[in-house]
C-alpha cells in the first residue's frame, strides 16, 4: 500500500531530535510562550522575509486573529465584506465569520485551482474592505494582480498561507510576505506540520503586530494587565520545539515535493487525466498534487484496488455545505466543477522514486 | 529559595512515562483527535461523573464553545446577559464577550472568594439568561442556592472550573457535574496541568455534547462535511496523552494540597495575616491558598527576602482593566479589596513538610 501520506514514517525520521526537544523542554519546565516559541517566531519570520512572526493556536485562528486585529486597529468593521476564493478548504471562510465579516465568493481557475483575479473587481462594493487569496494545494495565487486591485480600491490584502509554506514568487517573495498579513497552518499534515495543532502570522505592520502578540494572549501582553479583550490562541513550547527541528528541512522537502511532481507531470499519460498547470518556477510547494478526471470515484476506487490511496480535497463546496444554507443555491460552476473532478495522488518528501513510479505506472493504465 | 509552584520538579516526576507516551504516539503516527483524546475524554468524563467530556484547546476557548452551542441550540442569543462573578480571573469575562453576550458582575462574599449568591437577584433582568459561577481558587461556589435561583428565572448553569479539578459537593458530586456545562482548563499551572494549552467541558446534556464535538472541529463531525459554522479548538493528541499519565494521582495531589492547607490554617498565627474559610470538606481543592493582608506588597517583598516566591491572585480587577473602559468608573469594594489585599503562598503537590514548615515560621515572625 502506498500511503497517501505517510506522517508516521516522515516524523520517526525526527524521532530522536523530538525526545531531544521533549526533554529540554521538562528540564527547563516552561511550557507556554517560552524560548523555543519566541526562537520559531524568529527563525519562521526570518525564513518568510518578514518583519514579524506570531505563533498561535492554530492556522483557523491565524485568520481570525488578523480579522480582528484590524479591527481593533479600526482597519476593518464588523459587516465589512471581504473577497474569498469558492473553491478553498472551509476554514478561509469560517474565519471571516467567526470574525463577524463577510465572505464574498469568487470563482476561481480552472487551471489553478485558484481565485480568478479578473473576477474580483465585479464583487467589489462600498464594503469591500479585504482580499483574502488562498494559495491552494501550494501554488502561489497571481499576486500581482490582486495587489494592483486592493491599492485601486484601497483594500487590505491578507494571505491563506496555510497550504504554501516556502512558496517562492518570480520576485524572489516568500508566501507570508506578499501582503499585509499571512496566516500558517502546521497542522500535521502541512509541509510544515507540527505534533498538533499550531499556525502562525507573518507581517511587516508593526502595529498589527503588537496587537496581535497581545490578542493571542488574553489580550495582554504584560501579566494580568489586560489592554484588550483578547482570546487564548497560543502556539505550544513543545510545538515549536518541534518545528524548530523540523524547519531547517523545509525547503529540501519542498524540493523533493517538486521532484515528485515533475515526474507525475513528464510521466503521466492518460487523457481521462487532467495535470495540474505548473510553470516549474518555486512558486508551487506541491503541498497537494491535484489531478482531474471526469469519473473521480472510480479513478479512486481503481487506485485504491491498486495499492495507492489518495484523499480529495475537497469532496464538497463551502457554499453546498450545511453550515451555508444561504449559499446553498448559489451557482459557481467552476468550483462545482473542481470539486466533482478532483484527486490528490501521494506526494510527500519521504516518498521513494519506486512508489512514484509506481503510482504514474498504475495510473498510465487507467 | 521556596518556589511558588515547582512546576519544572513537579513535571520531572513524570518524565519516564511522558517519555513513553510521546514514542507511542510517534509510533502510531496520529497527532489530532486520536485513541488518547478520546480516552482522557472518557477517563475525565468517568472522574469528575459527567456524561460527556469534550476536549478543547484551552479553558477560555471551553467556556466561549458552551456559550456557543447554547446560541447554536437556540437556548442563548446575542445580547443575552450572564451573571459573571466580578471577582474572577479576566478569562471567564472574556468568555462571555467573545461570545456576544453581556456580563454582569456580581460581587464575592470576603471570606470565600466566590460569588455572592444573595446578590444574583437584584441583578437579574429579563435578558438574563444565564449564570457563571467561577469556582475560584478551588473553592466550590453555593451551587445549591445558585442553582435554585437558576430555576426559579429559568437559567442556565455554566460551571467555570478552571481551578476547581475535583472538588467535591457536600452532596458527592464533583466540579464540572454541578450545572448544565462545566469548563476546565489544563494550563500548566492548574491542579491537573498538560505540558502546554488544554481544556475540557464536561456536560450531561447530549444536545450540547454533540454540538460541541462538532464546533471545536471546525462545525464538522464528519470530515469534509460541515453542518456548522465552528472554530478550531482540539485538545492535542500528545497533551491528552500526558494527561491521561496525570489524571489517576489527581485525588493524591488534591488530598496533599488539603493536607497543606490544614497546616497552613492551623499553624499560621499572625494577626496581619487573614487566612481562608473552609469547612475541611472536600468542596476546596485548594488550587491556590490564598490569604490577606493590608500591606500586602510589603508581605510579598518581605517573603521574597527569606527565600518565599508568591503570586498576586490577582493584582487588578476585571472591572478595572483597560479592556473595559465602560467598566472603569464602577466600583465593586469587596472585589477592589481583595485584589488590594490577597497574596496566594506556595502550594502544590511536591511542596515538602519542610518547606510548608519554613513559610509557617517566617510568616510568623512578619
Ligand atoms: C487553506 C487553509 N486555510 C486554513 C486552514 C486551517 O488551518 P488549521 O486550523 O490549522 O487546520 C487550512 C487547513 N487545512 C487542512 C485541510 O486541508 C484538511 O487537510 P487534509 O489533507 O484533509 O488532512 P488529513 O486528511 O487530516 O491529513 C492528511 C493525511 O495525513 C494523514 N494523517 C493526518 C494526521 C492529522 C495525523 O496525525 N496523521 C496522519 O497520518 C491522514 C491523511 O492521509 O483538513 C485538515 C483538518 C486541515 O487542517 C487550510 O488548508
Ligand atoms: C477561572 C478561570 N477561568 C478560565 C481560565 C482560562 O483558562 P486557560 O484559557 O486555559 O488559561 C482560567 C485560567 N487561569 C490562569 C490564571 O489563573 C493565571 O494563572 P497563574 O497562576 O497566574 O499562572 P502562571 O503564573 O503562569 O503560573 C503559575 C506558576 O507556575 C509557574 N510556571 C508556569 C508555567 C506556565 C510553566 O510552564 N512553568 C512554570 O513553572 C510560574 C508560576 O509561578 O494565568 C494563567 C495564564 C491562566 O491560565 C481561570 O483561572
Amino acid at each position: 500500500m502506498i500511503k497517501f501520506l505517510d506522517l508516521q514514517q516522515l516524523n520517526l525520521g525526527y524521532q530522536e531530535q523530538f525526545q531531544e526537544k521533549m526533554k529540554l523542554v521538562l528540564d527547563k519546565g516552561w511550557f507556554i510562550l517560552g524560548n523555543e516559541v519566541k526562537s520559531f517566531e524568529t527563525n519562521f519570520a526570518h525564513y518568510c522575509g518578514s518583519k514579524h512572526c506570531i505563533g498561535v493556536g492554530n492556522g483557523l485562528d491565524a485568520l481570525v486573529l488578523i480579522f480582528k486585529a484590524y479591527i481593533q486597529l479600526g482597519k476593518l468593521q464588523k459587516g465589512d465584506e471581504v473577497i474569498v476564493p469558492a473553491n478553498t478548504y472551509i476554514a478561509s471562510i469560517l474565519a471571516v465569520l467567526q470574525s463577524d465579516l463577510v465572505p464574498v465568493l469568487v470563482e476561481p481557475k480552472l487551471e489553478t485551482y485558484n481565485i480568478n483575479p479578473y473576477l474580483i473587481e465585479e464583487k467589489i462594493t462600498s464594503k469591500t474592505k479585504a482580499i483574502l487569496p488562498v494559495h491552494l494545494y501550494g501554488q502561489l495565487c497571481e499576486m500581482e494582480t490582486i495587489s494592483a486591485i486592493a491599492s485601486k480600491y484601497n483594500l487590505l490584502v491578507i494571505e491563506d498561507a496555510a497550504q504554501s509554506h516556502g512558496a517562492i514568487s518570480n520576485a524572489e517573495i516568500k508566501a507570508g510576505n506578499l501582503s499585509n498579513a499571512a496566516a500558517f497552518s502546521f497542522y500535521p499534515g502541512k509541509n510544515l506540520g507540527a505534533l498538533g495543532d499550531g499556525g502562525a502570522v507573518t507581517t511587516n505592520d508593526d502595529d498589527l503586530a503588537e496587537v496581535l502578540f497581545s490578542l493571542r494572549n488574553y489580550g495582554s501582553e504584560k501579566k494580568y494587565h489586560n489592554e484588550l479583550v483578547g482570546i487564548n490562541s497560543r502556539l505550544d513550547e513543545l510545538q515549536a520545539a518541534f518545528l524548530n527541528v523540523k524547519l531547517p528541512n523545509l525547503d529540501a522537502d519542498n524540493d523533493k515535493r517538486r521532484s515528485i511532481a515533475k515526474r507525475y507531470l513528464s510521466e503521466i499519460k492518460n487523457d481521462k487525466i487532467v495535470l495540474p498547470t505548473w510553470d516549474f518556477s518555486n512558486n508551487h510547494v506541491f503541498h497537494l498534487f491535484v489531478v482531474r478526471t471526469e469519473n473521480r470515484n472510480d479513478l479512486q476506487d481503481y487506485l485504491l484496488k491498486n495499492g495507492i490511496e489518495t484523499v480529495i480535497h475537497y469532496p464538497i463546496p463551502p457554499h453546498k455545505q450545511k453550515a451555508f444554507p444561504e449559499w446553498n443555491n448559489l451557482s459557481f460552476p467552476i468550483t462545482e466543477k473542481i470539486h466533482d473532478e478532483v484527486l490528490s495522488l501521494p506526494i510527500s518528501p519521504i516518498m521513494t522514486d519506486d512508489e512514484v513510479s509506481i503510482v504514474i505506472s498504475i495510473l498510465n493504465k487507467y
